[in-house]
């Protein structure tokens, strides 16, 4: 269910890479600590461990790292920026919005605040209309093909109409998605 | 007060560059569209204007981008994305707690709901939290010396005690900042 973790396995199947992958619980998170307390001082997801143990964490840091030397991280210093430009966007401007949203809606066990719930949908909103302008001119986030960054945001972006956003009011970003979905290798969340 | 731009002014002046400022409020907003339309599509601050005229957003992106070929961000790529980590980190786990409780108990004008300002701050303790334990065994967030991850998460932090936070139970945080801060070439957020 988790977007963060869904980027990473989307980049991963792009790459061909075989992974083993460990699931934990998004709502009761009681084991994070003995599963994650030696490898993410944040004991968040996904954490990724490579090959000889070197565990690296953060969603956007993963992507960078996997993506390095390979087409989906452009190597020009200004347009591998961009591309990080809009990570860091989807984690300060567009997850913690969106992807709240729909874990209220749709994951969390208890009802949201109505209040805290139209708040953080009116700054999605203003994350989707950014992305909408943008992406009206232009076939990908950054460039002519996708990038790390067009698979960060495709995550939250994809299913925002699960927090109660209507994808129907940004035209540019519903052609992005399908643009997104389907480049070869692409793999769905439920994956 | 922005510590997001903070971040940015305090690398430019490690790198010794000159730069112009432009300053817009953190409250009334209303001429964002006005002042950052054309230069980011979330109309945030910092935003940056290479000579040339290239806009580059969202603090992460342009501290990578300024400190690329420098000793502030390694090469390794793997050191590199534990970097990025910390920088996700900030601007996942730490700013949107420890700037917000900052911003709504010392900068806005209205008071904050006691309920939430709660929240907030006991997430954010979480990230201190996180930090110290990293920090106990380490004298900088990667590596032996000061990076782009410690300025990033400086800038917040060095003020956490303006949303209420209690630095004293964080040591190995607090020594950090002390580090931090007696580097050759730091200014103060205020500068």
């Amino acid at each position: 269910v988790s977007g963060n973790c869904y980027k990473v396995r989307l980049l991963l199947a792009h790459l061909g890479y075989d992974y083993d992958r460990v699931e934990v619980d998004v709502v009761d998170r009681r084991n994070r600590e003995q599963v994650l307390g030696e490898l993410n001082p944040a004991r968040r997801i996904p954490t990724l461990v490579l090959d000889g143990g070197r565990p690296l964490a953060e969603s956007g840091a993963i992507l960078c790292y996997l993506a390095n030397g390979t087409p989906w991280l452009p190597t020009d210093p200004f347009v591998r920026a961009q591309v990080l430009q809009w990570m860091f966007f989807e984690q300060s401007s567009h997850a913690p919005f969106i992807g709240v949203a729909r874990y209220w809606l749709t994951i969390a066990p208890e009802a949201p605040n109505p209040d805290a719930l139209a708040a953080k949908q009116a700054r999605g909103r203003g994350a989707l209309h950014a992305m909408d302008r943008h992406l009206e001119e232009r076939p990908f986030l950054v460039g002519e093909r996708p990038t790390i960054a067009d698979l960060a945001l495709y995550a939250y972006t994809h299913v925002a109409a699960e927090g109660g956003f209507n994808l129907g009011q940004y035209p540019a970003v519903v052609s992005w998605l399908e643009r997104v979905a389907s480049e070869p290798g692409h793999v769905r969340i439920a994956a």
